[in-house]
Parts: C-alpha cells; sequence; structure tokens
C-alpha cells in the first residue's frame, strides 16, 4: 500500500508524522510498511523541520496521480480547481481518493462519489466536517437504519472564537475579529469564516448524506455574524442567552429547512458550552433520539487524525459509498417551513428612531420590546424567516445596521 | 443471512421492529430478505402485542444455537449464567453474536472475543456500553491511532435521575428512588445501579478497549451514591455544582487509575447538562484530543439500533474484532495515582460533634470547613483516594453516616 500526499501544509504534515509514529501498527496490520511515497509541495529544495528524505518531495502533481504503484491519494493542498482536478483524475485512475477538502466536497460530492463507486474504489473526507470530530462515518452508519429529523451544530471555529470572546470580554466585533486573526483563529481574509459559508459547505455535506439527497450550498438560508455590536452581546447576557453562529437542517413531511445563521441559545445549554475552536453537532434520528457529538474542529493533529483514519476505513476495505439517492432533491422554500422567535436590533439613522419604532409598533412584529433610542431592540414571537427577513429589508432606509439572530 | 434471536423482551421487540421496518434497506443490501428466524421466549403460547408468526417462536435455545442455517445469534435476554453459556455455544458452532449484556462482556470479553478470532466471526456489543451512543466501535477506531489518556463518563440513567431529582426538588436519596421506581427508571432492587456497578462493568468494557489490556471490575474503585441526602445537595449547589456519578479512568506512566465515585461537577460543564437517562462518554486521545459523545444510555429503541448496527457491521463484513494484548494487565495501586479534592460530609453520632470535628482539625484534612454541627460539611485539598478513603475508616465508629464525592 503506497500514498502519494499532495501538500505539506499543516494537513499534510500532520498525516505524514501520524503514519510515521503509528509505523508499527500498520506493518501489523497490512503485513509491511505503509509507505508515503512520495509528496507534493510547491518548493522542492526549500528547507523542512520534519525527517523526511528529499526525493520524495515533488512538484509536479502528475508524478503522484499518474503512478501507478500509488494505491491512496491523500488530497491536503486545499484550494478548489486544482484540487477539485487532482482528485477527479486519481479517482479516474482507479485510486483510492481521501480529502479534508470541504469546499471541493461540497460542491461535486454526487459526482466525485459516483466516480468512486463506479471505479469500486473510496472517496473519503471525514476531516472536511468537524475537524478531529468523528461525524462523517457515524452519520453514514446511522443513516442508514434511522430517518434523520434534524442537524443543529456549531461548525467554524473562527466565528465562534469571535463570539466566545465578544461575549465574554465585552468587545465590539471588529476587535474580537484583530485578536482572532493575531492568535492564527482568523485569516487575514476571513469573509468564507465569518459570513458563514465554511459553515454552509459543511452543512451541505452533512445534509447530503442525512437526507440522502444532494443538498447544494445555494439552497442553504445564510446569514454571517459580521453586524453584531457590543450592545447585542450585553442584551443577550442580560436576557439569559449566548450568541453562536448555527447550522440547522430539518427535514418534516418531505420538506427541507436548511440555514446557518446567528442564533441564541440558552446559557444552561450544551451549545453554551462550546468554545473557540471546538465543534458541536447534533443529530436527531427517528430511532436513536438525540446524538451530540463535540470535539476539536480545527488543529493540526485532529485533522490529520480524521485523514488517517480514512485510510485506516480503506486499508480494512471498509468504505461502502454512500449512495445519494437518484431522486430530485426537491427544493422547499426554506424560509417557509420553521418559525422561531427572533431577537432583533434596528439601528435607526439620525432621527429617525421615533419612526423606525413606530414602524416596529405598526407592524406588530415586536412581542417584547427592550431597548430604545439609538438601538431598537426586540424579541418577535413564533415568526417564519421570510417574515423577518421581508420586514427587515423594509426598514432597510430608515436604519444604519441591524441584526437579528433566531432565539432556539 | 438469518437471525436467532434470544430474547423478546425490550431490546429484543425492538430489534425485531427495527429490522422489519428497514426491511427494503436490507434487501437491496444483501440482495434478499434479512430474516429473524427463530425468536427464544419463555411462554410460546403467550399473546404478544407485535406481528410475528407463532412458529419462530421457542422455547428452546437449542433450537437456535444449533441450527446450521442461523448465521447471526442476537443475544438479549440478560443475566449471566446462561446468557454467557448460549453465546459461548454460538460462538463455538461459528456463528456470529451480538449482544447488549454488560455483565458478560465485562466478565468474558477476553475469552469470547479470542473465540470469535479464532472462528474468524464477530462478537459485537456497541449496546453494552451507552446505550444508544455509538461509542464502542468509535472508541475501537480512535485506539488504533490514539493512545487514549483519560475517559471521564455518566453511564448509568437510573443514578443519573436520582441525582437530577434529588438537586432540582431538593429531595432525599429514598425519595427520589421511590420516584425512579415509579416512573420505570429503577428496579425494584437497584443494588446494582446506585452502587455503581452497572457503571463499573461499563467502565471495565471502555478501558480494556481503550488501554489495550484486559481491565477486570475488580480492579476498579467503586462507591455508589446510597448515602447522599438533601443536605449534600443544598451545600453543593451553594458552591456552584452539581453532582453525577462519574466513571473515571486514566493510563499514565503505565499506571492506571480507574473508579466509580460521586463527583462534583461545575453547573456549567457539560456534564451537569446530562440530565435523567442520558449519557455522556468523554474520551482524550493523545492526537485526536478530547471527544464527546452524548446520547441516550437506555430506552428501547435507542438500545436497539445500536444492536442492528453490529448486525450491519457484520454484513459489510466489517467488524475487526479488537485483540487485547498478550501482556499481563498490570494491577497498579489504584488510590495511589490520582489526587482530587473532596467534598465530604461526617454525620457524627449524638454528642460526638466536637469530638468529630476536633479529629478533622487535627489531621489537617479540610482545606474549608462549610457546616459544623449535626452535619460536618468540608472539602479538602488535592489528597489521594487511599487517604481520604483511611480517614472516613478511622472516623467510622464515632459517625451515622459519610458522604464523599470528587471535586473535578
Amino acid at each position: 500500500m503506497n500514498i502519494g500526499l499532495l501538500g505539506f501544509g499543516t494537513v499534510g504534515t500532520g498525516v505524514y508524522e501520524i503514519i510515521n509514529k503509528r509505523k508499527d501498527f500498520f506493518r501489523s496490520l497490512i503485513g509491511k510498511d505503509l509507505n508515503i511515497n512520495k509528496v507534493l509541495v510547491k518548493d522542492t529544495t526549500k528547507d523542512r523541520n520534519i525527517n523526511i528524505s528529499k526525493d520524495k518531495l515533488i512538484d509536479n502533481p502528475y508524478f503522484i496521480l499518474d503512478d501507478p504503484n500509488i494505491d491512496i491519494v491523500i488530497e491536503a493542498i486545499g484550494g478548489t480547481a486544482e484540487a477539485y482536478a487532482y482528485i477527479k483524475h486519481a479517482l479516474t485512475t482507479g485510486k483510492h481518493v481521501i480529502t479534508a477538502n470541504k469546499a471541493v466536497v461540497a460542491k461535486h460530492m454526487k459526482e466525485l462519489m459516483d466516480l468512486a463507486n463506479k471505479n469500486k474504489k473510496a472517496f473519503l473526507y471525514e476531516a472536511s466536517v468537524g475537524g478531529g470530530v468523528p461525524i462523517i462515518k457515524p452519520l453514514k452508519q446511522q443513516v442508514t437504519l434511522n430517518d434523520i429529523e434534524e442537524i443543529k451544530s456549531i461548525l467554524n471555529g473562527t466565528s465562534n472564537f469571535i463570539l466566545s470572546k465578544m461575549i465574554r470580554e465585552d468587545l465590539e466585533f471588529t476587535d474580537a475579529l484583530h485578536i482572532a486573526q493575531e492568535l492564527g483563529y482568523a485569516e487575514a481574509d476571513p469573509t468564507d469564516d465569518i459570513e458563514g459559508y465554511d459553515v454552509r459547505r459543511k452543512l451541505a455535506i452533512l445534509s447530503t448524506i442525512a437526507f440522502k439527497r444532494e443538498v447544494k450550498e445555494e439552497y442553504i438560508h445564510c446569514r454571517g455574524i459580521r453586524t453584531i455590536k457590543s450592545v447585542d452581546t450585553k442584551v443577550i447576557k442580560e436576557l439569559g442567552y449566548t450568541v453562536k453562529l448555527l447550522a440547522k437542517a430539518s427535514f418534516k413531511s418531505n420538506k427541507y429547512y436548511l440555514s446557518v445563521e446567528p442564533s441564541l441559545l440558552p446559557d444552561d445549554s450544551f451549545y453554551a458550552k462550546v468554545e473557540n475552536a471546538n465543534n458541536l453537532i447534533s443529530i436527531i434520528g427517528n430511532d436513536i433520539g438525540e446524538l451530540k457529538f463535540y470535539g476539536q474542529g480545527a488543529g493540526k493533529f485532529p485533522t490529520a487524525n480524521a485523514v488517517v483514519s480514512d485510510v485506516l476505513d480503506i486499508l480494512y476495505n471498509n468504505y461502502q459509498n454512500y449512495g445519494i439517492d437518484e431522486g430530485t432533491y426537491k427544493l422547499c422554500n426554506n424560509t417557509d417551513l420553521v418559525k422561531d422567535r427572533y431577537y432583533v436590533r434596528l439601528s435607526p439613522k439620525h432621527t429617525l428612531s421615533d419612526y423606525v419604532l413606530k414602524v416596529v409598533k405598526e407592524e406588530k412584529i415586536a412581542d417584547k420590546i427592550i431597548k430604545t433610542g439609538d438601538h431598537i431592540i426586540f424579541t418577535t414571537g413564533n415568526i417564519e424567516l421570510k417574515k423577518i427577513n421581508s420586514f427587515i429589508n423594509n426598514v432597510k432606509e430608515s436604519i444604519k445596521d441591524e441584526f437579528y439572530a433566531a432565539i432556539q
């Protein structure tokens, strides 16, 4: 069994180190050494702080993808276009493929699984959702015996770090973001994390498995956390809640509800205890009830551990490729199905405070007004997401900004 | 693929119903029907509220155990001696065996696994720990790539229900126990649950897998919850804690620490949120970090779901039997290794309160005395379990009863 490793960054080196560390175990399992024969890097001459012979390092991916001696390709370069092309090439030439690349999996899951199934090879992606938390495989297993009714998850370390920091230290969003960037929790361009796009990819993957339909990212209603202010977190705390970027999916009467949005969770809930880069994934099945999975959603060794667990499944010949139903995915009107209570802050433009408050009262949208003046803060009764969205849209011209979040 | 089902109680009927409900799935998986051919019951003539043809019901287990057409035996009769004999017989005659019987697994795990390995059959027991929570298989998977350093779990619904009830409603132990019995959470003889024996069996199973050594029940230090009083739960709440019966195992410098004992958990911890019959299992691996698994630790369909997931693993040919290391299990002096702070209540015999308080002060065991008089309540600094045990033993003659719990 020979492995070709595409990429030698954090995850790639982690995979290399774990496989080396467990050398004896793999030898006893397959009767010979498990080799990482070739590693794709950008610069083969660069000095690396890792014990690897330089002749393993290559800078042409096709030395791996077209090498008949390579059985398993591990894609750890990230990005989308190239990673997708390499994965497809590897599966086409009859190799097993493992990836941690959620963007590629979310976008091309069905096509790549079909290709793997056709060639009777594995296409595995345990590390693409939840980092070190084993969730893809347990979910595939539960799906065979359960109708999955609901998924509710915290899946993004960056936004969770920022929100934890804001809540604990009464910081403004931009300050918390800067700290996250300094500590390496957020990238220079944090868009994917704070706008919810990263979570949306992960929810697309989980929902596709859970509901046995191809759930595309664009089916998922997505709102990020960029407009939250310390005035929000203060009120949220006073109300006995915390705030999280929550991924939610439910399937009822053949209709789907899929959303990523800021959500208020009671202070004494499991969700409220999930700090920093940890992830929590809850699934509800009709027979099994609620299961929760918790662990490190990112980090070198947790993520690499998930990748190597996929290697193990290939060695054990234990990789039933989950086949997505051929039935067309029925796109529901997302915002029709589920009603939530909402926390809403509207910050009116100069001199418009009285006017905005009047609209709030006339529209009868608030069930409790908490604050008026520069920031009008209220909670609603149970209301459809499309109604709250359309209300916000109607007052948009009169306000500087707003923040709203579903109350769970 | 034919199944023989031993026992048709809660779990047995659950298994029968789930397999029937998923008939189409199993047919598409194995290309023919998955049949439960025979079911062992005590009374074949009894009317049952379930759709099964009477000729499937038998009252002689050997009609299943010696039937060459039966491939998989599911043991769901409970008890120990008979269940053990049937499982052994089935494995010896080359059948796969699935059981939810923690008592048998805890006691005979190594022997039964060796037997299964010898005959290249499966011996699976996912439902024996954590009910519906998938933990046995995920733990086996993590163990291959991680050195497991710690297990910390809530594994018993009965004791957890009683403690939750006492904390929430300021009840005395016996009153909470009666309510548990009336609601079916506790059996007429609740000894196994409230003395921690049930948890000890589950911890023996988890530790055997996690540490790759045969961990016997008798190696595990075990104290139950019978002596807890409402005076304890009141003080515990004031201190910002809740109380749980906690199973703990750790492995450091080739030494083991294994205990089941009442433990104080901070009000804002995950553990404190585990109510009633739910279970929480936390494991820490050297690479993966901490993983937590949560779900229903009992109940007909969750438990049956776990049993049927074992059936699936057999159908998928996906049942690597975990081989326990041949090395002798090194019994550590359990109480040597780990130090905890303790919460201690001593209730002195009539007129001995001053004397007991004097001993507490002389022995310098308390770092903070919370209450004196009829109940002397104090917390300790970090102290070895054997020291606290021996202190309690020394004052035994002077007290009516006592309750003590590790502060986590």
